[in-house]
């Protein structure tokens, strides 16, 4: 059988291509889903089923743009109304040549959640693989928030039961293959393995091994971040997002034409380097480096003003556009023409602000009074440290925290490397914070330079 | 962690790249390996070691090559004089970032073979994955025949032990991770499953589930076909193959050329598809169809004389070179310029033998004395089933048997769809037979079209 | 100054990118246009000028994808009443950073036809390039034979006027960029170079130093081919085709999908070389072999029926494709999934009919009375010289003829290598014609092996 | 006949292949040769002939490269001792296919430079095409100041004449194929046009209207820069360069490492842009930003101690090494891995110098006493205009005039937009100047400011 992990970068999502005698399906596709095709074509093999294991959340689902290039069915979870595609039923069974697909209703993380048991027949009818989506994860299982703080210990109830029940007694030898490895937002504690099996999560997945009440006591203590663009990744996975057909590619923007997007309202994605960033940006850049838009764009980014990149030497820019489409932007206006540089030559307006590595902030505390806004989540914050004094508030929270934070003192924002402190950093000034110094290096120079750390018990 | 599974097709070979925190190995690579270090280049991390299961017999082992591009250590089992490289030894262990490598040596298949057992302590102290190289497959138990019929009951026993006392212990949620896949001439009943389970394996390996005196019983029955060229890699595996630094690039040669080559001696591969072939091919071609070359070229491909290479329009020659270079053939003379069309428009001499459809076939038979050389293996010939009165001589295993032929009747090849009754029947003709008819489709079509066949117990 | 030429194989068809200062222009690009966008974004140029110095006939222009893709604008000439785009008049100016570009109606090819002067005023006032489609080429002058035979010396005169009062006159050192090279069918004689300049045409393109009359004589003369598929295109570039978004990938199709499809009336397209076709096909292919599709796909294939694509291994099937959207065939099914080997394993009716070698044929011609049918152009017929006896009908018009040829006769089908007969071939045989031979290696081979040709004056 | 320019961007190398009836030359290949390998095998090509049209003393020939992959043949001037390839004399011919290419020597740029004038008999014995190297640029002439300011009117002359006598004569028609096209160090003044042909030249290049005693009087009075690593390119070129048989692939270096690297000297490349550079680097780096590489490494790195590469992300390395090698570069060691962030994160040393924009340097000097250093070239600090009281020194020339530099005074560098500064800055704080600010955006910015100019005549 013809079995393929395709991993999104970013996003650490996992979907899945399967195949045998000629028929494949993919599992949870991308927007951006030509390599499911070309897989497929080389393989020889139609693309006849797509499922998802769940609405998803954090991404925009490809099953239609998949489905409009192959002409696939797309099936999904009875228990949410999808205006497109048609509903799975526990014990539902699919045949893909040798191949059957074998529906499990695992409820938890969503209402609607499945997973999805493939047994081989070529081989055995015993069960050899299970796509769990959301459900069971390396090392972790999903988050159960997503219905508010009343139905937590019900939401971690059923998928403590969906995993127990459903998916352990098939046996430790199955390969277990979700949606989501380590980094995801949908987990807070997903290993960084690709695959795993039944046997080696019942022995080393910490939330498994400490029993149904004490999983839910623990559910029910915790608070995941949740990025504002959930809601909107919801709607648009329910509905269906706008067809493609092909990656985008922005055009070059000249100065004059990025003034009139200014103009009109459009946010100013800098995708460069924090120290890049620090020393000179146009007015009201928002920071996200490059490898962090798939994780911070949808903190950050609205659906309706045009978004314009701007990036030093403009390299690889599909890689930024497929990350932003992945998240739903179609909004994406250009990248300014030339790379920063034009935006000097051009002798257009900049704006910085400070930065300083560790050992300067370390010189400086000793005669300075400064307000240090800690934006790591609160689990690093807590055990791997933090300076004496910080402040912590999670980078994608600071927009709903701002207004408690003092114009009057010099803020100096800190992360655990320096690129999340640059997002912040970028969106204090934005919101009219003058004194803001972002650390080179964040907490992990810190430690590295052998700085006093505090930790939370 | 990073892993990743890489796979030659044709020879169904795997080799795996893992890493951790900025350093790589490889497992088995193959030896055009540009393709590892451009992943570990991506993922930021250098390739430290480089481990062999054992030393291969089906292909030329890319250690070296690997080797000299990365810098990293080549390690192998300690059981056998390799001239490059460094003994593992039972127990030993390595750790990669916050991998574990452990080897265990599990002898059977050959007598240096390795097991190497991945613990990833960034996650658990449990056992995750272990690459077992040719010792157990996913549905097969590697085969253990190169030592002689007199030890086969030995080394069966041996490679039984080994997995039964070594690998199975691990427990069933380990995954298994082997070095060949379906259709590898290492393993007689290979799984298409590119990974596997302990637990799936001990449930569903038939091998396993009958017990040690069933196994050694059933391999003392069992004659595994070896194709010749098996004994060159032994060799070259032992003392390192030459270093290529790049996939060759063999020039496109001229009619005049290529008939110097044939004055001297060269071997004709002729990789067009069988019914082009039939039709017209230079005097003495083998005809081994494109996707061929790698499970045939070593049955039939000399390493002394050049070869040259026949196909229609000469598209992606790269992949033929690959496949002949993973084989260790480094005496690729080059293709026919402009493709066999050429040929003919130099108004060269072009023989060619009859092919026929089973319909013909069949209409035939009522009539005609025809000699049926069945050359699909014993397997097949026995179990699909044959057409009355056919002789069966596996297709590599021609040239021992060629002198039984009969030359005064016609000679009727038929395989499974024609492929190899092409290769067979040209091998015929270069020998001096010249009535020949090779079926178009062969048993499968047979069977398509519903005529009658016997089957053997 | 940006300057690249863009050449689409088999059409011989040029068009150009060129840019300045962060703007760019296409002349008369293809309908695969993803070339253009490329370009010009690596080089930081938008396109914002899309020129049609006419409109074409021989594939389907990519002006509307182009401009869907960059949002340029559309320009041609004023003489046809366009359904898209801005109408173009002699001395029309435009800038394109320090490039300008200034139109000089041509007349002659089309009443409509414009050429393009390019002057780079950061280094001279002088004229440097010419882009002058379909009006003068390299070694040939373009054809003038579209409004009808009595119109033939009145297009002929424009022509020449356009070329010796408009282009001429700019001067020796002028570049000459046109729209075909050597091969189009829009051109005679073209010498097989990308550029050229006034100088050089002026002393060798035999038709301009004929003088006018003398032309004038010439090419009333003259009957050039005209496939069927140039009314297609020329209304289908008057109209604007429709819009790809991106190059389709045709599905793999099964044998039962296949049969279906021929049920409905698909076209069946076989890609495979002479050799293979001739000894076994599905009934009712046609035969054209890869590299032949855009030159011969427009004499056969219709625009309605689906085309089904058959071939040996499927290899690169998107040059097929694109081959294909470039001539407007937008009604591709697909490919036989497995190549043609899979038609016989399915047991699938096949048809075949004989070919011979040279040889073979002189031998036969001692004895047997054969119908010569040489399907070469007149002048390959005239000037390289055919076998005594030979008929000639050009391969593109053999639908015209075919009522012609003897029904009661062995046909001999000959071209110049063997391809073009193979097409013919196939032609006859799907128009019930059973008594078939084409000749591998054609005339080409039958040269080479020294036997007689006769030539005509 | 196959034609095909290969530019090398930086260099504004131009390299061209040629072929005819299966046989291909290159003419001044560039070492990185796998590109004219690919073409030629795309082409069924092969190549015969490599054509050097001087010893080049800007960049590594690939003709040793190139030979040893495709067994051609190397020619060169018969006037200079090179250790390999065969010489060329004046009236030479050679076949290739129909193609004739016939030598002219055309001393001047250098002894043994020759031109290879192209006639394609196919079409004509009028002649097509010259390749004339260094010596009749587009707009420009080669400059001869090589050989000391004493032979500055004599090679002048030379090529002069070798132009007006040997080439001019050839014919306004004649398609120009220059070996560098504009921002070439070998002439100043190139036009930026890939082609040009005589008669575009005859009109429009200065250097040909002014005649010979007015050329060479200009030539008398003019000083070209000349990189240090010129001196070794020409050793280089006579001796042959070493062979790469691919493409390397440096390592990424762990910060250990590269300190490891740095006590021994390594020279440290930092390709970050201008802005990224100053807030922040190792000691001792220098700034070249990635697109410079090609044009100013040759000034600053050696050819003995390693070359360690510090990127922001390390994107697209190859086109690093790739530029890196065509300049002889074999000492690269690698990439700090992870990019300069890692440097941070590692609490290592870092320095910094300042920069601004040209609106806060135009306050700046209403009140403070800047020593302004302009490291343009003296072309543009002239006549484009430069800030009231600059000091002009070139970039290039800096080392030879450091020790003019006060290092009492706070130093102001800039250049056009801001790069070069950065390199000029990087290289003063290297050698001990602390005081120091670079201009984003350089003179361009200060012009579109506004801010006044003033220009010498």
């Amino acid at each position: 059988m013809l079995f393929e992990i395709i991993r999104s970068e970013g996003l650490s999502h996992n979907s899945y291509l399967i195949g045998s005698q000629g028929k494949a399906a993919v599992i949870d596709p991308r927007r951006d889903c030509e390599i499911y095709t070309e897989i497929a074509y080389r393989a020889d093999m139609a693309i006849t089923h797509i499922f998802e294991t769940h609405r998803n959340e954090d991404y925009c689902i490809g099953s239609l743009e998949l489905a409009a290039q192959s002409g696939a069915e797309i099936y999904h979870g009875s228990q949410l109304p999808f205006v497109y595609g048609r509903p799975l039923h526990d014990g539902d069974c699919f045949k893909l040549g040798n191949l059957e697909l074998t529906i499990l209703e695992t409820p938890g993380h969503t209402e609607e959640s499945v997973s999805i048991l493939l047994t081989d027949h070529e081989v055995s009818p015993e069960p050899y693989m299970i796509f769990c989506g959301d459900t069971l994860f390396a090392g972790d299982i999903a988050r159960t928030d997503f219905f508010g703080r009343e139905r937590y210990a019900e939401m971690a109830g059923k998928i403590y039961d969906s995993i127990s029940r459903k998916i352990i007694p098939l046996g430790d030898g199955v390969i277990v293959c979700p949606a989501h490895g380590a980094g995801s937002v949908c987990g807070g504690n997903i290993a960084d393995h690709s695959l795993t099996t039944i046997g080696y999560e019942r022995k080393t997945n910490h939330n498994l091994t400490i029993g149904r009440e004490e999983f839910i006591k623990k559910r029910s203590g915790e608070s995941p971040y949740t990025p504002p663009y959930f809601r909107r990744m919801e709607m648009c996975n329910l509905n269906g997002p706008a067809i493609l057909s092909q990656i985008p590619r922005p055009p070059h923007l000249s100065i004059g034409q990025i003034n009139e997007f200014i103009y009109q309202g459009a946010q100013l994605l800098d995708i460069r380097s924090p120290i890049s960033f620090a020393s000179g940006h146009i007015p009201d850049s928002l920071s996200i480096w490059r490898d962090g838009v798939p994780a911070f764009a949808g903190w950050y980014l609205g659906y309706d003003s045009p978004i314009v990149i701007i990036d030093d030497f403009n390299l690889d820019p599909e890689d930024i556009v497929r990350w932003l489409i992945r998240l739903g932007y179609d909004n994406i206006a250009g990248f300014l023409a030339g790379g920063f540089a034009a935006w000097f030559k051009g002798a257009q307006k900049t704006v910085s602000f400070g930065t300083c590595t560790v050992q300067q902030l370390y010189e400086r505390l000793q005669t300075e009074s400064l307000f240090i806004l800690d934006v790591r989540d609160i689990k690093n914050f807590s055990s791997v440290g933090h300076i004496n004094g910080a402040h912590q508030i999670y980078v994608g929270e600071l927009p709903q925290h701002i207004h408690n934070l003092p114009k009057n003192r010099w803020i100096v924002v800190i992360c655990d490397t320096g690129f999340k402190g640059s997002l912040a950093a970028s969106f204090l000034q934005k919101n009219g914070f003058s004194r803001i110094t972002n650390i080179l290096g964040g907490m992990t120079a810190w430690i590295n330079a052998g700085f006093p750390v505090e930790k939370l018990p």
